[in-house]
């Protein structure tokens, strides 16, 4: 496993600003005996706390490990990422090391036993709280989350569902109209 | 209440590619009496049919008439509106007609009581399928969807969650790679 390079542990309290926008993210899971990786972007904020919702099944074959180990790393790729984040999504962890196919490096992480991957702008080391069965979504707490202030790149993409892809255009600043919205210290 | 306009129906097999990009919505309801806005950035797809995930609960002034007439329409502002976006947010249905404030145009919706905005980019009617209260998500099904495809400014706004928002960039085609992936039509 690699080392932790240049990400930074983040405040809790501001992991969700990672997730809000809506990004394409790499959820990996451990199984007690190997690695995975799958590309997720039906995805919630649904605290400030924060937890996440996502929606996924046995359709993929990381839901045997998240069910299992209760514990996942959400990873927040750029756009420089995006071929490997659609191979991630296009094949199996049945019969495939995505690691190593996608060269990307695990890395430990402190919580749990699914990897970091070094590659990813953010991780947020996850514990699955919930199962809604009836509907396929599986409710997470972010326990720790990490930043890599040192990337250049820092723009995260977003699927429409039809294989075009948007990527991060202009950010607006709206603080002083949203004050009454925004938890302290963000 | 104004006319259509130039608002197209689309394909119900593509209404999810409206909302998986993760983009800050308007979500309309009308409780028998008056029309009421609220805006939304916690959103999922959960099926390509589609169905919708939000997360809201009885903070939300529209949230006693979203639970009473299980419908809501979804609207799906652009970058010019943004300012409108956020007043929407910051005040309360109780107190406010938030249509008349900001010089919002609701228009009669086909199948729900909730109006469509007539200056949005899309409008989606919905019927409330459960409410998972245990985790404030309502489960939304997509009845109709409307596109103005007259519309120059396309950009939808993605909340990063501390006032600030992103806007649309580029859009990257990646449909050969994603076929596999992708439901017939699209």
């Amino acid at each position: 496993m690699g080392g932790y390079g240049q990400m930074k542990k983040m405040q809790i309290e501001k992991a969700f600003t990672l997730m809000e926008s809506g990004p394409v993210v790499l959820v990996t899971t451990n199984d007690g005996n190997k690695n995975n990786i799958m590309t997720i972007s039906w995805t919630m904020v649904m605290d400030f706390t924060p937890i996440f919702a996502m929606t996924t099944g046995s359709w993929n074959y990381s839901f045997a490990a998240l069910r299992k180990t209760k514990e996942c790393v959400i990873s927040i790729p750029t756009v420089d990422m995006l071929d490997k984040v659609i191979g991630v999504g296009t094949c199996s962890g049945a019969d495939t090391d995505k690691f190593e196919k996608f060269r990307l490096t695990p890395v430990k992480a402190k919580h749990v036993k699914a990897p970091l991957i070094k590659e990813c702008l953010a991780n947020i080391e996850c514990h699955v709280i919930d199962i809604i069965k009836k509907h396929n979504i599986v409710v997470l707490e972010c326990i720790a989350a990490y930043f890599d202030h040192s990337r250049k790149e820092k723009r995260t993409i977003h699927a429409i569902g039809d294989g075009t892809f948007i990527v991060d255009g202009r950010k607006l600043n709206r603080k002083k109209m949203m004050k009454s919205k925004i938890p302290d210290g963000l």
